[in-house]
């Protein structure tokens, strides 16, 4: 099968990363498309970060329909128009928020989120409360190190990461911790090996589940909220919307 | 004060009568400044146009800033990229889909949201699950009229129009029917005349919203969630916003 | 317009004060008449005080609407008696909670409630959750500042009025002040030169959401739950509402 | 034990009927003493006499208390003014409403609430969501029963509340009935006889609930929110609150 | 009448002192039978033991039922198979948690549950969501004092739960504390001539619900989700209930 | 790797149906050992045969752990005993109906349950509320056909069924089918190829899961609510648990 995954900021090497990480996870005949979108910003850290992005990136999700992507993953822990791709695609379109949160919950009975920057907690918790996770989640903890830190990662800031990790589980009672950040995939292993719970990387959960859809046959619904975008006309920089 | 009302479509005849609307209801000296985004759908009926009609609005909201706004009102009914757009700006930025819920619960115990497309049914629940007025929402009724058809609207889907309301009177309980489209702004009037309950329109009510938190001199929170947005490059057609 | 300001306690000075603030936000065109119970307790910082207040303020519901009221405003935080007020009233009245919780929520993503002694601290919670409101408040903080010290607040109160909002700043993460008492109007400029995020008086956002919906041609719904009272005898010191 | 009956309605007929049935309901050794307000709402069925009927209650808790009650029933289906009865009493202050509910909820998995007017279903909601019922309550309906026509009901009237508890039951899917008016006391055996679930009177069931407390000794909590009220100046026709 | 209390694990002497409890409580014509199973767990203290020990108990109701029960308690705090247990019988069945949180929330504002081990503490929290009682309680508190220690309770750990109770007044504001463990019946006199707040026991508060819905002829509804189970065949140590 | 299917009932021919539908869908290197307990009910349609049920399950987690099970299934609609089971397995532990939601909502934006007796609505919602997806389901819905009349379904039924699922779809706004009971897997293609929808089974969900979870090296936290279940003397038919 072909996963499209896309990283909705437009760093080519977050992109590069994050699908190295997917392919050490994806079964051998799970063919990784990576995407970048050519528009919007360097990385997606507040909600206008994430309006902007999440336009750009629905320019992909209609690239990878017609390279015959059978799941698209849209790689940005705020799940950006999550809802509008799932209008634009037919295969399923999947979000690392909510794939995280589907697979921890199924290892420990409380997990907690841990992120980057205090401004995108506000994101996580609402994306919380719209898949209903709310009260599985023992809190959600910013790291403060910006997203484009973790691509070269300072023992210091590593360590901050690590600190309050161990912060949610000792204080907060996380079972598990979901990493708040598509560039934090490479660091699974790390932590895994120097923390008592289970960590989920989102990235390498979207892939699991990607294939997990596709084997089951399993699209996205066309008949209601996720059937196609109305035809209309759209003007300037859309215009290719235009239908 | 100066008052930026932007219509998140690209509808300059939308735009045009809901301004009109605005100033027959506005402070004499509130300037009612409407926009229209270059850019995005002629009509905002799935979350489709939303994410690219919110991607679009932004540069409205910079620009209302530039032109000393004192007050934004996003005149969508799904609130696009409200979050956002309050980062970007100084002055208070209302969303219609939320003035009206503020106003119609002191009106009426419960209210209903009557709307147009069944595609715009989950976004307007969203909001009420958002906002927190769930409980205070006897229901969202879709008509199945098309945004771009209330402009000249016809008898017949007038008539549903007001059908859809004594339905959510008489078989839902509403005390109170919020208008679920920037479009039905111009209908108010006919429909009051009509129907037993208070009829709030969103563009009318932010409005008086926006006047409201400008007499009182409340501004945009700068310190959190709405601080300004992360300097960061931005690429292609975003690149205007690179920092 | 005639804005009815009614002071649930019978603390004339209270009253006065709570007028003079109003009147300095209210348009040119809008007269504010103050109305004092005859009845009652001097302050209101419990249940029990709330009862016997919101009895005695319906008389001066009635009085409003006598004097041609265009809308009433309840200027106690808690709110007391407001849907039985509704129903006694055509014109809109509004509650200075709701109205600051209404404002609030617009200029930041989470706001605190500061309020007097922390027996009234469930009173706020209740009417969070009864409103809607209680996912956007980062929560109610005490000062254990008697009602009635407030009229001429000492230093040392005055400071532990703002070291509460600081800490709901700091601690809590509040991104505006919602000041949990009417009697807190007069210091509403002294707290907002000393703290960096909005801060909202009830009373202020209630003249304004009482204009807005008098513009607005916006009354209270008499068909469902704010219907007139239904007539029936009433004896001894209520005899007065015998219908 | 000494039981305070209050019935915060004046209609002395329906105190006794409540009274009654209370009687024949309590064990050997509680004594019922009935007490009707002097002032107040013939009968309570929207919130304006709840308010009205609940500040003249409170001088019957006084009344209670001085008696040497042991426990205080407040008898109407709103449990009006129960948080400040609380704050004035020591011993326990039951409302019926949340008795019913704590009983049919140990025998039913969903209960319905059979009232009186359709006017009182909100107050029934409220209480619901207040105490944390609503999701084990199949719905409220309304017979729309003026309260005063339970003391000799007609047979119509009679077989109109059969048949909405019958409806409850058949389209709802209740399991127990929780009669929504403490003037239905006297109707219990009746519907028992004709209905295949169990009926559920608030007033017998705070009774036993009552005798319950009691035997455990245990009172109200006064270090909180049910805390003496405050002592203050009371004026007016509440001047005997002056503390 | 004749009240059932099963000790759902298989420690006879803690059955023998929760029923010397419930005797102290118990009306004169109530009589108590005490049943342990034969079968399970010594002690319940995570969800592993009450699954085993909730189909044992399911034998003793069989024997109530069979012995003329009136009502049944099962009585550990995380109220195992109550729902199985109702299908079983017809006489009511009553949890100690439930019954603890219905007294509880009658004399407190806000309750605590104060419990044996931090494994139990998820099962609290269970029972306050299905119940509806969560925004009741101030908090689940652990002593980690293993349930057996309860038995014959060391000074140290007497004084840490004691300890805890003050945490829950003094740190989260509780204002009646809950017992969340069946084997801390005995010490309820004990921490209540210490603390200033109400002491809730879930057995001696079932015994009273008992002895409540059994004087009201309230009986467990047969028409729904508590119908007799569905007949059918049963194997191997199950055998007993083939069908 | 080893994926344990547990069918909690003891119908030997459901389990062979399911393993069967399990091995159609898991990938090559997955080996189903399909495990039936020895103990218990032959199917599960109420809270007393869950509650039995899920005993006897714990035993085949045990066996499934000793024959090196990397996933453990629990194979009937209600997730009986599934954090028991947690407690007991290192590896990771899936329950049907929380698969069915997390891939339902993955694809459908509500998602119907169509289950056997309305006797068993009240376990789906309880699982719906337990997990957070009651907002995202448009209703349970029941076909009252007995569990075992699904292992060779007769026409009607099966219409029923369909039916069923097809007033979801048009009358709910189900976007998605979940079938509510393991005994359904043979149905999904013919379901498929009628309804406009994507059709969910729980248990080739589960398979996808285990999965998912074991090449992730996902496996259950042991260090909170989870752990091995405490140490400690058992008794008759469970002396095995003995530690």
């Amino acid at each position: 099968m072909r996963i499209q995954i896309i990283n909705p900021n437009t760093s080519v090497g977050m992109t590069e990363a994050m699908a190295a990480s997917a392919r050490l996870i994806a079964l051998p005949n799970s063919e990784i498309i990576a995407s970048t979108p050519e528009h919007g910003p360097r990385s997606i850290e507040c909600a206008f970060d994430e309006v902007v992005a999440g336009a750009a990136m629905l320019d992909q999700i209609q690239k990878g329909k017609e390279m015959g992507a059978d799941a698209h993953i849209v790689a940005c822990f705020g799940d950006p128009a999550l809802d509008a791709a799932r209008e634009l695609a037919d295969a399923p379109v999947i979000g690392i928020a909510e794939a995280a949160f589907k697979l921890a919950s199924m290892v420990g009975h409380k997990f907690a989120v841990v992120t980057t920057l205090s401004r995108t907690v506000p994101a996580s918790e609402h994306l919380l409360h719209k898949y209903g996770y709310k009260h599985l989640c023992s809190g959600v903890r910013a790291t403060d190190i910006p997203v484009l830190a973790l691509e070269h990662i300072e023992p210091s800031a590593y360590n901050q990461l690590r600190d309050e990790c161990l912060a949610a589980i000792n204080e907060d009672g996380a079972e598990a911790i979901v990493l708040g950040c598509a560039g934090m995939s490479a660091l699974v292993d790390r932590l895994r090996a120097e923390l008592p719970v289970p960590i989920i990387d989102g990235v390498a959960a979207a892939v699991k589940l990607a294939e997990s859809l596709h084997q089951l046959s399993l699209k996205t619904a066309k008949t209601g909220q996720y059937g196609a975008p109305v035809n209309k006309p759209f003007i300037g920089r859309y215009e290719h919307w235009n239908r």
